[in-house]
């Protein structure tokens, strides 16, 4: 038996899975995870919480499980010679290189750092990994503008507002989380961000950066100049494909790694897995960039089963996420209506608010589900908002479009009851029983609709 | 146009769901409900709660919409007279008649009350009902014995443990609800009640009630007499054919009135729904009765559109359900394994704990995922316990039955994730992964899975 080198690059969600899988798969082989952080591995979407002093640093720090896995932290990967099958990494200032069968690329995402005036005073950071979130708590004060309405800006916002800073959220277009969540969500995130006291300020680019003394005093917008002492600046990321270009692999249009379906980059013994990775979307089909741990852990998972001479396909990405926003959540899955809208993909779409609790439970809230369908009904997308079972509503509905459902299977299906944590009526199919009535069933017709 | 007449007889989550659903599709028909009860509409889930004073007797009583379904009750159905379209009921000790062109037999469940030995005693009672449940609570003593592991047994025993008394539930057979769940997860519910002082005894029937002066003592079992001075007599329920019995309408091996997958009985112009009506499963195929309200206002949908001209087919039950104990949950959906068994139906089963929150957040608990599928790996059936999210992962199973996804496809999809309601890996997927290792993949064959 032939012993298997794998060589991981990155230890993110996806090289983390990869690893792991490898060596479930492939127990002999050698197994090399190459990382360019010394903090070997973090949970990014815990972040927000450390900045408002809910969790400490060190209890974000991944433990890395011991004996399996060859871990190289602080080592930067800098190219594959693919010819020989080598890969290049500076550890402590000198360049190494490991031999290798097969490679998986997993080096997921960089910040975006805009090129503003002033985007060096002190007072100015970004919640990136444990470096920027330890750089930033030295410096926040207690007005802060967070730039950027993205789900990182969302909770980012919410929390520093828990600690009772004064906040205030520009986002440079009309809504938040634009192409992600489509109006009626997003003005609900916006009202939530409000009641938490965050000023939230929509088509408002940060222009410059103002300081005095190397330090922040204004964040400047065509809107005018916010005081502030600190700027959170959280306006995106992009695929980390140093690497992949140095190595010559194929780039896609969205600026990630390419990728067939089974995570094979155009060379056959390179796979990619995760936040670089330039996948299929589930719905459309078309490439995508998806920058979600939950996603990168299928990706990183299906990459090492095909390394190791698996053939799984990957089925492309569905997205689901969610967000906290206060005592709120919200989440998505697929299609958004804005996003079919701009690829002129035709759809439906209907917004329903039902309740998440009985009349006589207390703390009753409405739950608000958004459908997107296609023309006969079939599950395109959701998106959900609510105090509670937002997630439950989004793994459904996952589900639902994984498995083509249309709206005229949910307002059938039974839905779990307990009215300590629901409602007997769901609101998901309330939600496709009324787009049912509204599109699908002309009234008077109730011809076969299953 | 003719106006069409309705006459729906009972006002549970059926016979409730039945009549809007016929105004909504057919708004200019009559609509007649006929309910025997004087409280005209309540939530049999929430009785255990009203037991225990976490709700009032007022709280649970349903408000019925006004205006559009004339509903009489306090009104006993006796009979349809199929030939000439007439029901007959008692209303007010007198015997009166409507005519129809379509009813929908909606009558439920009765309570089993066995008849042993000092069933009549002061001390002893069930929950069933407002009524039932407003006796008992005059009644309610200290030293309670709960009769019956049921799911309402578990509830009645876990909230009666709440307020401080002293709580033995006796069980016949040797599990916790046997058939509806599997060992791995009735032993976790046992212990869940005994965590919160409930005493516990399987293989104990019930022998008879001994009491003094008319007032109940004891509780004899074959294990010895039990001292209390309540009893709950929660040993389950069977179909109310009295009306469909009467009327000639056919009755299934079940006990329930049979109807067809368009929820018609054998007489084209009666349909039935809800917990009177045996339906097929949807997993096996074979007659069943469901017995919950989630199920029966899926039913109530059907055969009200169905009965105003539609012709849509009720796929089966999957009877997903969902029973607090304590601040845990549990639940079910499909097949159980001990059922598979009992119908010689081939299975593979596995039970998977994983976390149910990342380690850093605060509260981690295990949540314990039971999966039954068959050779191929096809999801049959699948049950739940924990302290969060039960309700989100009996959701997801729902619609992967109803989908018929495979544990292959489960491990590779995509759970929304966020740290504050879950971790980045789902027990689910872990669950399914674990069972493709385990029973599905020989070892080095990772050949075409998707």
């Amino acid at each position: 038996m032939v012993l298997m080198e794998y060589v991981v690059i990155g230890h993110g969600t996806a090289g983390q899975t990869a690893a792991a899988v490898l060596k479930k798969v492939d127990p002999e082989s050698q197994v090399t995870v190459i990382e360019k952080g010394r903090h070997v591995a973090i949970h990014p979407c815990s972040l927000p919480m450390v900045l408002s002093g809910r969790l400490s640093l060190a209890e974000v720090e991944e433990r890395v499980p011991r004996g399996k896995v060859d871990l190289i932290s602080g080592s930067e990967a800098k190219r594959i010679d693919r010819e020989r099958k080598v890969v290049y990494f500076i550890k402590d200032g000198s360049l190494e290189s490991i031999g290798y069968d097969r490679v998986i690329l997993a080096t997921g995402l960089r910040p975006i750092v805009p090129r503003v005036e002033g985007i060096d005073l002190e007072g100015v950071g970004t919640v990136w990994d444990l470096e920027s979130v330890s750089d930033l708590l030295r410096q926040l004060g207690n007005k802060v503008v967070v730039v950027g309405g993205s789900a990182t800006g969302i909770e980012v916002a919410s929390e520093l507002a828990r600690t009772g800073r004064e906040v205030t959220l520009i986002e440079a277009t009309e809504q938040l989380m634009p192409g992600k969540v489509d109006p009626p969500i997003s003005s609900l995130v916006m009202k939530a961000l409000n009641d938490l006291g965050v000023k939230v300020m929509l088509k408002t680019p940060m222009e410059r950066l103002e300081g005095s003394g190397g330090k922040l005093t204004h964040v400047v917008t065509p809107k005018g100049a916010i005081e502030a002492d600190t700027a959170v600046v959280v306006i995106g990321a992009r695929p980390d494909v140093s690497v992949a270009l140095e190595s010559g692999l194929r780039i896609g249009e969205t600026g990630g790694v390419k990728v067939d379906e089974y995570m094979f980059t155009s060379d056959p013994y390179v796979l990619a897995a995760g936040d670089v990775a330039e996948v299929r979307d589930f719905v459309t089909g078309m490439p995508t960039l998806t920058g979600l741990a939950s996603t990168a852990l299928v990706q990183g998972r299906i990459a090492a089963e095909n390394a190791a001479g698996g053939r799984v396909k990957y089925p492309g990405a569905l997205s689901p996420f969610l967000v906290p926003v206060g005592d709120r959540f919200f989440g998505g899955v697929g299609l958004s209506a804005s996003r079919a809208e701009a690829l002129s993909i035709d759809y439906l779409a209907f917004r329903f608010s039902g309740a998440d609790l009985p009349r006589y439970m207390g703390g009753r809230d409405n739950v608000v589900i958004w459908m997107v369908t296609d023309r006969e009904g079939r599950v395109l997308g959701a998106q959900v908002f609510g105090r509670r079972g937002v997630r439950e509503r989004i793994l459904f509905l996952t589900a639902a479009i994984y498995a083509n459902f249309k709206v005229q299977d949910i307002r059938i299906m039974e839905f779990a009851y307990q009215p300590e944590v629901c409602d007997v009526v769901e609101p998901i199919a309330t939600a496709a029983e009324g787009m049912y009535r509204k599109y699908l069933s002309p009234r008077g017709d109730l011809s076969e609709i299953s």
